[in-house]
């Protein structure tokens, strides 16, 4: 390998943290995953992602050179730099980029994971050349990352992009957040199991899913049962794929798009979910839109994805610091 | 007065078209309100037009100079110059932007009414100061005119802020567009008047307006009956606000503004509408955003703000053009 610059992507998520060393040309070098949970609290986190950041670099090549840090997390105050208590972490309002900046000496910069992806597809993604686009972030949550202009929509305090919590059912489920009705409560791995639930309890489905607990049901057990034709669970995903697909509809409306990006780990279900969603997309898109916008797959890997967006936001404020 | 350089702002309404003479200090200096519907096609309503502006310019003294025209009017594709069949205009697809400069051989921009709105207000109204806004009007129809950063949102075929057409009743109304449940159908005038229809169907009020026909029924017969306490009218109103009040604090998850403001007829309606759909607006509102982002009025007279936009748009077009 040559000499080169190089930056670290931090993708914090409630289960895992993803490190990777990526290089100019948007290559991870190298990836090591860390168990969010497993630390204390937030020093201990801190202090475990800069000691396999250094043990990391001890294994580079002498050329290379650490250059930035971007980190993607939930609910980060793009204007502050802050995590503001994120319901997946036990953490209160904290500053990664002072905590981290105390051990390494270089730019860091922090952005909401979903926009994280939204830097990463439109560099190196299913977005590149897109200057209005959307990325939509199927997880335990609900994100968006809204690219308008080639501009990612910060908001005017920095907390923009909150399309899971945009309500598509008037009186509908609760939420996480509180209210009734959110996206996020349907179109997320939580609300697939929601709807299996629902289901069960509506219709009389004859199913391998009817002897699983709400805890043990995961996304991957409905992926699994749908891939073997079991009803309900191929129910469950036309019922998801209907509301997100009219939920997407609404949000070409706003944005008229080059298209928008369907991410994250939901969507390893690939077309028991895709399909449904992209019908009901085309089914509810208003007719001046026709043929204009594509729903799209994103092919990145997870981790992958967000940690290539955070290390991109990272050299954008290099590039942005050289420039001025 | 003294010498000064002048636009002249068309706002193309279903039923009226206002053509106003602006100076670069934003007065209007003259109005002119013309029929729509009285011309038989787009030819003789151009042709209305221009010979409207030059009749108002020989009044004008003489040291003014005309610089520019800017239109506002409905469903334009701003990239384009084009007017797609208007809902409320007998016109197929025009170019009134060529059609105008066969006459006057000076700058001429269109934009979408709603946009124009949010360049009036971002210049000389309730958005003065802000980069991240968003204009609603409710009128005949409902429509948006979103600012990020400083610029319109036209999206990637200028096509974006149909905010009307998103569905926040699925299985709703049967709007204009064809689809089920659009804001459109439950937010604006004509929504108000199914409002009270479906009211009188559903319950039993002693209301004055069960006397009208879905015909003769208008908003100003609604707010009238409100005003006097009719408490299907005020039913009503409260109805609207709810529906607004949840769809407009969707729309602030999603850009995180720094206000929402309300414009247009049903405005006229003042605290009868802005009232429950403030209050509905703050309850549905997620909490991160609690006590950042304010719902405003317009303080803008209807078919004045939209012309101070189509003239601040042509002043912008003329500026571009100097600098490049």
């Amino acid at each position: 390998m040559n000499s080169s610059k190089l930056t670290v992507g931090i993708d914090i998520g409630g289960t895992n943290t993803v490190i990777g060393f990526v290089d100019d040309g948007g290559r991870c070098l190298d990836k090591t995953v860390l168990s969010t949970q497993s630390f204390q609290d937030v020093e201990n986190f801190i202090k475990g992602c800069t000691d396999t950041i250094q043990s990391m670099e001890e294994k580079l090549p002498k050329a290379s050179m650490l250059i930035g840090i971007g980190i993607a997390a939930p609910n980060v105050n793009y204007y502050e730099n802050t995590i503001d208590m994120p319901a997946n972490l036990k953490w209160d309002k904290v500053n990664l980029v002072d905590m981290i900046r105390t051990v390494y000496d270089c730019p860091v910069a922090i952005m909401n994971d979903a926009d994280a992806v939204a830097l990463g597809e439109m560099n190196y993604g299913a977005a590149r050349g897109m200057e209005n686009f959307i990325v939509i972030t199927l997880g335990t949550g609900v994100g968006s990352g809204i690219v308008v202009n080639g501009q990612i929509v910060h908001g005017a305090h920095g907390l923009a992009g909150e399309y899971g919590h945009t309500i598509v059912v008037p009186n509908g489920r609760q939420c996480g957040c509180g209210r009734l009705g959110c996206l996020e409560a349907y179109a997320s791995a939580n609300g697939l199991r929601r709807t299996v639930f629902e289901l069960i309890s509506s219709h009389q489905f004859k199913s391998m899913l009817s002897q699983f607990s709400f805890h043990d049901l995961s996304g991957e057990l409905i992926t699994d049962a749908a891939v073997h034709q079991d009803p309900l669970a191929l129910h469950a995903f036309d019922f998801t794929g209907r509301i997100l697909g009219q939920a997407l509809a609404n949000l070409s409306a706003i944005f008229d798009p080059e298209s928008i990006i369907l991410f994250g780990g939901l969507m390893q279900a690939g077309d028991l979910l895709f399909g449904p969603t992209s019908a009901f997309y085309e089914q509810n898109l208003l007719n001046i839109y026709t043929g204009k916008m594509k729903l799209l797959k994103s092919n990145g890997n997870d981790g992958l994805m967000s940690i290539l967006g955070a290390c991109e936001l990272v050299r954008r404020k290099i590039r942005e610091k050289e420039a001025a």
